[in-house]
């Protein structure tokens, strides 16, 4: 367990969509690997999701749906500040304040933003069409959820790191008006090792991506991820012939998704596959087997999650709590510095 | 006293100054007037402020010093719903909820941005130089505080109807995709009549604004209001001659200022210009006379309100626990509507 005085990590999960073993592995699992050195700060971006998804049913499905996800992963809500970004109401009020100390210079800037008019822009649209104030606020409200928990490093992908920045330089501008009287904080992004250094395939044999629709959800009854497993392409090389496991799409994920316990299997598989003998049928039974036997434990407790009134309402209103202390405390320094309060 | 199911008026006071003639005349008194037909709610934009007031002690003074006069001025707050912004909350987090309904096209349409990138192109500046984003999302924010007061309407001058008029756009925006949920009231703009279609001159003969530092502040000690009113410009007409009394500044402000109480004072004071024998000095003592014994009680209530632990902070208490009743009902109809919340 990390000491009290341990530096603060922070991740923020978008809920979008199913969890899949996309997120198990590139995501989830380096996440909770990093928390053993770090104050660990988790919180479900509901407010995020709000910028593209339009369904509440949906939205409020994903919400709790992620957050069951993390705990049936290994998340531990009694070591971690874990929440749901709208049960702290001082995250949307600091963000009105810090709007008013951001150049709308670096919105213009922002990756997203200007990826979304670059396209408008190829399909000859208005350069804004269909943009909403909810995309081009998002660095602003992204860099409040890491300052307002005195964030001192946020783990996120290549693509994110502008946020991180983003966040540096906003806290930098309010700690140059009002520096004399509070300072936050100032996070640095790190970028942590998802293990294999490859990308995990899905079931086109494409990167793993919601956006392809090529993904092996993690909570499928057995059957149908069996379905599924056996839908992962393949090429027409013969049983008895040798074959790559670095080129196999089924292996790649045997490889990257097995548990450090599971070694054995994966070493023995790629020296059965590249001897000849073994063929894609049955690496795809290995595949399943190693999948349903880790995935199994999860999906019981998952589906105990996500009934209502389970444990998870008990640690996101306990997390809100925690994060609500954090939250307040920075918030009243910040009203204080600015002149805002009676 | 009206009734329970009055509508609504909402008016917004940006601290940003120490109140004046002008704003008594101009803004105060037609407010008063109105809110005894409506359920009316003031408050003070105190956020509103921080996109132009970067020194907190100012901004905390401009805040109680507004409040203090409105009430000094006769808003009674066991009528109303009287508070500070930023005592309500739940503003914030409306705020982001409609900034992902609200288009950006819209923004960059605002009349005050508009007016900030013409100066910048201009001055040969980028046309974003020293933009805030609170400065752009400056509308978004004025329509969360109109739309969760379910306010009827707004009364405001000419240059603030295309605030309201965002607000009924956002409104419908989200009342469009979420309607069969919850739909906001659609707010209209009204432009108080403020009596005599004059505008009001200021120490230098133009318009009485903050912006030309020509003011009459409110609360001057008697001997300092006795100084600027002598300072008012004239012309050099003799004593025994007839004067325009309409082309005269200092007639214009008494003509304006005076309470229905003194109508006499002002209808004498015209005849005797008119007919000549009355000079410049003797108007302005009329004027001074006027102004003195009006201010006098509300300089004296206002001096009360100012003291720390005043009965300003009981009222501002009550209003902020009335506010917030409207303001979370509000919300917590939105949360619902667009899947927010556990």
């Amino acid at each position: 367990m990390p000491q009290p005085s341990a530096k603060v990590s922070l991740t923020g999960i978008k809920p979008t969509g199913e969890p899949h073993l996309g997120n198990l592995i590139g995501a989830i699992r380096p996440a909770l690997r990093l928390a053993e050195e770090y104050d660990s700060v988790y919180f479900i971006a509901d407010y995020h999701a709000l910028t593209t998804v339009r369904d509440p049913r949906l939205l409020r499905h994903y919400t709790r749906s992620v957050a069951a996800t993390w705990v049936a992963a290994g998340l531990d809500p009694a070591r971690t500040t874990f929440y749901v970004q709208s049960d702290v109401p001082e995250i949307f009020e600091l963000n009105w304040a810090l709007s008013c100390l951001t150049g709308k210079g670096l919105m213009n800037r922002a990756h997203a933003y200007k990826a979304a008019r670059d396209r408008n822009v190829e399909a000859g649209e208005e350069p804004d069409a269909g943009v909403n104030m909810g995309l081009f606020n998002y660095p602003i409200l992204m860099a409040v959820d890491i300052l307002i928990m005195e964030s001192d490093v946020v783990p996120v992908g290549k693509d994110q790191v502008q946020h991180v920045e983003y966040a540096a330089d906003i806290a930098g501008s309010f700690n140059h008006v009002y520096g004399s009287s509070y300072s936050f904080k100032i996070p640095q992004a790190i970028i942590p090792d998802v293990g294999t250094g490859h990308t995990l395939p899905g079931l086109d044999g494409r990167k793993m991506s919601k956006s392809y629709d090529n993904t092996i959800q993690l909570f499928l009854p057995e059957n149908k991820l069996k379905k599924l497993v056996r839908r992962i392409p393949t090429d027409s090389t013969p049983v008895e012939e040798p074959k790559d496991p670095d080129s196999s799409a089924v292996f790649q994920i045997l490889d990257q998704f097995a548990p450090s316990g599971s070694a054995d299997i994966v070493a023995e598989t790629r020296k059965r596959l590249e001897a000849g003998g073994m063929g894609w049928g049955e690496l795809k039974n290995v595949l399943f087997e190693v999948l349903n036997t880790e995935l199994t434990p999860l999906r019981e407790r998952y589906d105990e999650l996500m009934k209502p009134g389970s444990d998870l309402d008990t640690y996101l209103a306990q997390g809100a709590e925690k994060a609500r202390d954090r939250a307040s405390g920075v918030l009243g320094s910040v009203r204080e510095a600015i002149g805002i309060g009676r």
